[in-house]
């Protein structure tokens, strides 16, 4: 039976061996529910970045600038971390460069994987039944904050493990905590998820619309691949 | 009002800022465990210590070698890991070098902070009590199993933090999620226990009676700290 382990921060990755496994990677506030918004709504290809100069260069070669720190759109750059931003009209058909304080990094930190899938409870059966026709063990990567676990992302670990229990097997405790805090809090995820760290400090940039869109399930039936340096949907 | 916040696991210690804080650390199954077992039986004092060779050095001195790896009791050490052989009559009075695969190594990244602080159900109110008169803000620190995060170390967590939540806030999600964690398990902690990945490896060891003993609350009534390089019970 193929195995799935969940990595509840970037700062513990090295801990576990890629090479040859599908890793998901999530950063549910807000990373990953912006790239699955934007490539279901057009965007043609997403280039994740470290660096705020790389995604400043990358605008002159006719890319779109997405840049957020601490939560907040970097001024100079077009879009910020708003899923509604990655479904303008202005980036259909654009590739778009990111940089973030989370997602990025563990985006970059999963590169050696077999396959990198970018997941949010926006694509969360999408992604389900992509990974249940593919041969290799799976790791789920929980971008976190700034290196710290966080409630959201453990909670869509924990959502994607528990969908598939029937296939993958487990004995890492990570998936365990992360299976059982899902199962409790899957009928009031919104109240359960806005208790969270992130959520008081997205709270103070207004942006609950934001978070509401990004705990809803199965809005988008697309699951974004990396490809070469860049995401895009491949299916 | 003090704060207090949740490390899951040594690989993301850097992260807090240990200086002028209070640390708990905790290894359930069975480092912490064994360290207040022995203190509460009489053990003068625990040198915590990095490597085999330490230890093995520190017994041509006068220290009772205690040292475990990967569960086991390493060959031709005068005890290992169970805490049943840090209250057999031969230790009292003695001091005793330890090391562990995971417990040891928490303790030694934890030396900034403070106080350093062993903690185990076993003295589970003690700790409490003990910290409810510090004035310092806590990290609880979890010993993990090879640097991840690991179930009954995070239970513990949250036990200790669920017991200080009248003095103590926090915005962390690592706390909001061992809190809950604990919440669910605690009336059903050695079921629950059961399941985890080190519960398996540790039957293989068959050392049930041990896992059972870890488990128990309150068992104890002292708080070891560490003073210079030795633990001791102080109050």
């Amino acid at each position: 039976m193929r195995k799935v382990e969940i990595c509840m921060s970037p700062e513990m990755i090295h801990l576990y061996d890629l090479k040859g496994k599908n890793v998901v990677v999530t950063d549910i506030l807000r990373a990953t529910s912006c790239m699955v918004s934007g490539l279901a709504n057009g965007v043609k290809s997403i280039k994740p970045v470290m660096t705020l100069e790389e995604c400043q260069s990358l605008r002159s070669k006719g890319y779109i600038g997405a840049a957020e720190r601490n939560g907040a759109k970097v001024e100079g750059f077009e879009i910020g971390n708003s899923p509604y931003s990655y479904m303008e009209a202005s980036v259909k058909g654009k590739s778009v460069a990111v940089t973030t304080t989370n997602g990025t990094v563990a985006i970059e930190k999963s590169k050696e994987a077999e396959r990198v899938i970018i997941g949010a409870f926006l694509n969360l059966s999408a992604v389900v039944e992509y990974l249940k026709n593919l041969p290799e063990d799976l790791l789920i990567v929980c971008a976190g904050w700034k290196g710290r676990v966080n409630l959201e992302d453990t909670l869509y670990a924990g959502a994607l493990a528990e969908s598939l229990k029937d296939e993958f097997e487990s004995d890492s405790d990570a998936v365990l905590m992360s299976r059982d805090l899902w199962l409790d809090a899957q009928n009031n995820l919104l109240e359960y998820v806005k208790q969270s760290s992130h959520v008081q400090r997205l709270k103070r940039l207004n942006i609950e619309k934001d978070i509401d869109f990004c705990l809803s399930k199965d809005v988008f039936d697309i699951v974004p691949l990396l490809d070469g340096e860049e995401l895009k949907v491949l299916n």
